[in-house]
C-alpha cells in the first residue's frame, strides 16, 4: 500500500481507481495502463469489480477505454 | 483493450476517437496519427464508419486533416 | 493525409493552412516552415492561391511571415 | 529536520504530511512514497498516530492510498 | 522568407520586427538576438529604418535594448 | 552579496529569507535547503535569529518545516 | 549592445536593470547574477548608481538581494 507513485500505480492495474483532474471532474474505472508521465488508461468497470467508491455520485464512470494525460491529473486514490 | 497509452492509441489508428480538451471543445474523427507527446492527427470520418459516440451531439466532427497539439489534450476516447 | 503529426505539417510545406492558438485567434496562411515544438512559419497566401477555408470569416488572414510560438497552438488544419 | 527538498521527504517517511495544493486543497496523511518530481503517496494516518496539525481543521484526511501529481503541490509541511 | 522559424529570426537580425505576448502587449524594434528558446532581444530601432508597421499605432516602440523571454511570445512578424 | 541565482541561496543556508508565491502568499523563516529547481526548505526562525523583515506584517512564518516546490516562487529574499 | 539574451545579461552585470513580471510587479536594481533559466539576483542600486528609469515611477527598486524565478519574468530593460 505503500512506495514510490508509480509503483503504486503498477500494483494498482486492473484494480478500480478514481481520477480527479484539474478541471474538477473525476473519473472512475480500473486501471489499464500508466507511463512514466502518470498518462493514465481508464477501462468500464465490470460487473465484478466490487468496491463503491465514496466518491460514486459525482465521479463520471467511464463507458469506454479512456487515455487521461497525465498533465491534466490532480491526485489518483487507488 | 488495456496497456500503456501510446499502445492503446496505436491499436486505435485508424479507429473512430473522441477528443476532449482543456478549452472545452470536443473533437470527433479517426485517429490518423499521433507521436509520443500525444500530439495527434485526426481525420474525417468516411461513410463507412459505424460507431455513433455517445458525444456526438455535441463533439465537432472534424472536416479536414486536423493536428491537436498534445498539450491541449485532456482525454481521449479509443 | 494520415501519418505522425509532424509528417502532415511536412507533407502541408506551401499549401494553406488554418492555425487555432489558445488565445481564440486564428492565423490563416501558407505553411512556410514548422519545427519539432510546432513552433511555425506562416507565409501570406498568394494569388494563386485556391482553397477558401470555411473559417476564413473569422481568420486572419497573414500580411508578413509570421512565427507563431508552438505553444501557443490548440489545432491545425492542414 | 534541514537538508535539500527530497532528503527532507526521504526522512519524513511514514510520518504525518500536509499538503498544501494549487487549487486549494490541503492533504493530510502519512507520506508513504516520492519521486524526484515531488510525486507523493499519501496513506491514511493510523490510529498510533499522534499528531495534530494546525490546519486539522480545513485539511482533507485521506481516506485511501491517494497519490499527488507533484506539479500540483506549493507547499508540504513535514 | 520561408523556412525553419529560427532560420526566419536569423535572417532577420538587425530587421524591424513586431512582437505579440501573451499579455496583449506588444514590442516593435529591431532584432538584436535571440535563441533557441526563442528569447529575444529587441533593440530601439534607428532613424534610418525605414518600415511603417500596420500596428504601429498600439505597438510599443521599445525605447532601451529590451530581452523577451521567449514563453511569452505568441507571435513574431518578421 | 552577488552571483549566480543558486550561489546566492548557497550562502543564504541558515539565514532568514522571505520567499514570495505565485498565489500572494509570502512565507518567512531559515532557509535550510534548496536544489537546482529551486524546491526549497524553509524551517522555523530561531529566537536568536536577529533580523526583522519589512515584510513582517504580511508575511507567513513558517511553524514547521516547509518544502516549497519551486515552480510556486516569485522571488527569494536572502 | 546586441547579440543573444544570455549574452546581453552578461554584458549588463553590475548595471542598472528594470524588470517586468508576469504579475504585472516591475523591479529595479543592479544585476548581480543570472543563469541560463533567466533567474536573476537584483541587488539594491547605490548611490553612485546615475541612472534614472523611466518606469522609476511604478517600478521597485529592490531593498535587499532578491533572487527572481526565471519563468516570472516577460521583459527585461539592460
Amino acid at each position: 500500500m505503500s512506495g514510490r507513485p508509480l509503483d503504486v500505480l503498477e500494483s494498482s492495474l486492473d484494480d478500480p481507481v478514481t481520477v480527479h483532474l484539474k478541471d474538477g471532474t473525476t473519473y472512475y474505472g480500473l486501471l489499464a495502463g500508466y507511463d512514466q508521465h502518470m498518462n493514465l488508461v481508464i477501462d468500464p468497470e465490470t460487473a465484478e469489480a466490487d468496491r463503491v467508491p465514496d466518491e460514486e455520485d459525482f465521479a463520471v464512470a467511464v463507458e469506454d477505454t479512456t487515455i487521461i494525460r497525465g498533465d491534466n491529473v490532480v491526485t489518483i486514490n487507488a
